[in-house]
């Protein structure tokens, strides 16, 4: 039977340089930030059942779980430093554990983020990490600085992992093929660390924030925290490769409130269009203009001939649905 | 139905003065560490059923969980700045979130600790909290510094959290009153936070830790991280004072190895002990010389006579016990 000191030092703990003055070991990890840098700090819990299915591949929930963190700080242009875990588990399995920790410390790796600490306990399997990113005063990407004239921008493509979700509880079919490739989006997301620190060390983006609960609920934060609205082309929405094979009504639905995407939401002056594209370009991420920051208050969507629509959709609620 | 956003804003979200740059709200918090300043951080998970009883009072449970966070920070003598909380509830049960949210905040406000950021979502009722505080390098009270000739130090008093669990469980007999008192320390744990500042900024300890799992267990980490042994007088721990109405078999084997003390453990020279009794008095927390490092590999306890004991006793393990 493996103890609980026993599973941290053979899966977690990591025989390499550290940037911590201080890692795993102590009651405390201890951290010494870069001259003059403010510390971004993010925490998410993920449940299985609720955020992964019971039974989830180990190695891709490894990556998800550290994925989302670091969405995080890529939605502030925060440079990824540090995180803690801490970990409910049913039982010790060195398999999962041996996946989850590949998967985990893969991410990890390649975005020079370090696992600092955290705690192993026994319970239904529970994940929480905090993580921690470094940024310069003044340079953080908020949600409060949206201006009326902006355009509003997304990273990347929308709604194939809604699709995927869609294809597993047979709300509509997918061949075996697109469901894989759906579901790679699910399970995989890409942080766009690189995307929001060139938006925030260049001054290139006004307010910012990931979507992962939906385009529609999560830049209704940027509007409320604003206080602007957005009116949006629900046609210009960058549906995933796999979304974009379906009908006009599912593609309208899924891009603008799937959940899962990880993908940013970005708002900046018409006059950053060219140095925003050549950024993204030199990150290696597609970026597109879905509509503009407006004073009247609330989320409007048109369609690419400019005429409204009523989309009747709503942002993702943890105690609303099940 | 309360949402996940009103349940943050109307039970977590504080209108008061912030030290953090940003809180609450947005992707990241954002926190500018002090001049110089090392981030001491930690995170602890706490799952019903396994860390507190189901239907546990939510009050309770709130000061529980910052207060055991808070022990790590006052064992590498750091001080409070902020915590992150992610929680995972079955349902948004208002009565439980107000009770939850004043013993939280009101254990926050004593240790001027602000709640930055965090999670919320829909799970079996778990809770994790990531907390940061500040300390001069060179300053922390580490595991690894324990030195040979060392007195070994205890803060207040050991084993009345566990002797409220084997009353609970029918292990032991204990009137009313007697289990009342006694469970106050497993539900209501004191950090001591002031203590740790003052061994830390004064210099008078070399390794400390805090106790949660059982001395026997948590001793055992300075040794092995210092490569130090150590000889304890078992009369000598300072049993609670439930505890200390038992026999002697039972006040030895719950003060050596109970658990959820979340008392200090520190080391420091011989030189120091009038500078520490001295420090302790301004603190209000009594401490107790337990016994000495030595170079002996591994932990040895002695009767009050110096006579050698055999206790077998084991610290708690989450993977190996249930």
């Amino acid at each position: 039977m493996l103890s609980e000191f026993d599973l941290i030092k053979q899966y977690f703990a990591r025989a390499r340089p550290s940037r911590a003055t201080l890692g795993i070991g102590d009651d405390c990890a201890l951290l010494t930030p870069g001259v003059g840098a403010q510390m971004a700090i993010s925490s998410d819990m993920l449940v299985e059942g609720r955020h992964f299915f019971a039974g989830a591949d180990a190695c891709m929930l490894g990556h998800k779980c550290l994925a989302v963190n670091l969405s995080d700080l890529a939605a502030m242009g925060a440079r990824p430093v540090a995180f803690t875990l801490a970990l409910a588990l049913p039982e010790a399995n060195p398999a999962w554990l041996e996946g989850f920790s590949r998967g985990l410390f893969a991410l990890a790796d390649a975005f020079d983020c370090e696992l600092i600490g955290g705690d192993t306990t026994k319970g239904p399997l529970t994940i929480c990490i905090t993580i921690f990113g470094e940024l310069m005063p003044g340079q953080a990407l908020r949600r409060d600085a949206a201006k009326v004239g902006d355009d509003v921008w997304i990273s990347g493509t929308l709604g194939d992992a809604r699709l995927a979700l869609a294809g597993y509880r047979g709300e509509c079919a997918l061949d075996p093929a697109s469901l894989q490739l759906a579901s790679a989006r699910m399970h995989a997301p890409t942080p766009r660390v690189a995307l929001g620190r060139a938006l925030a060390s260049g001054a290139l983006a006004h307010a910012a924030l990931d979507i992962s609960d939906g385009l529609v609920g999560d830049l209704g934060h940027i509007l409320a925290a604003s206080n602007v609205g957005a009116t949006l082309d629900a046609d210009a929405l960058p549906a995933g490769p796999v979304l974009a094979g379906q009908d006009r009504a599912l593609r309208r639905r899924f891009s603008a409130a799937g959940g899962d995407d990880y993908e940013l939401c970005f708002t900046a002056a018409p006059e950053q269009r060219a140095a925003i594209a050549a950024a993204a370009a030199r990150c290696g991420t597609a970026v597109t203009r879905v509509g503009i920051i407006d004073a009247g208050r609330g989320l409007r969507f048109v369609d690419a001939a400019g005429a409204p629509l009523n989309l009747q959709l709503a942002g993702f609620d943890h105690f609303a649905s099940d």
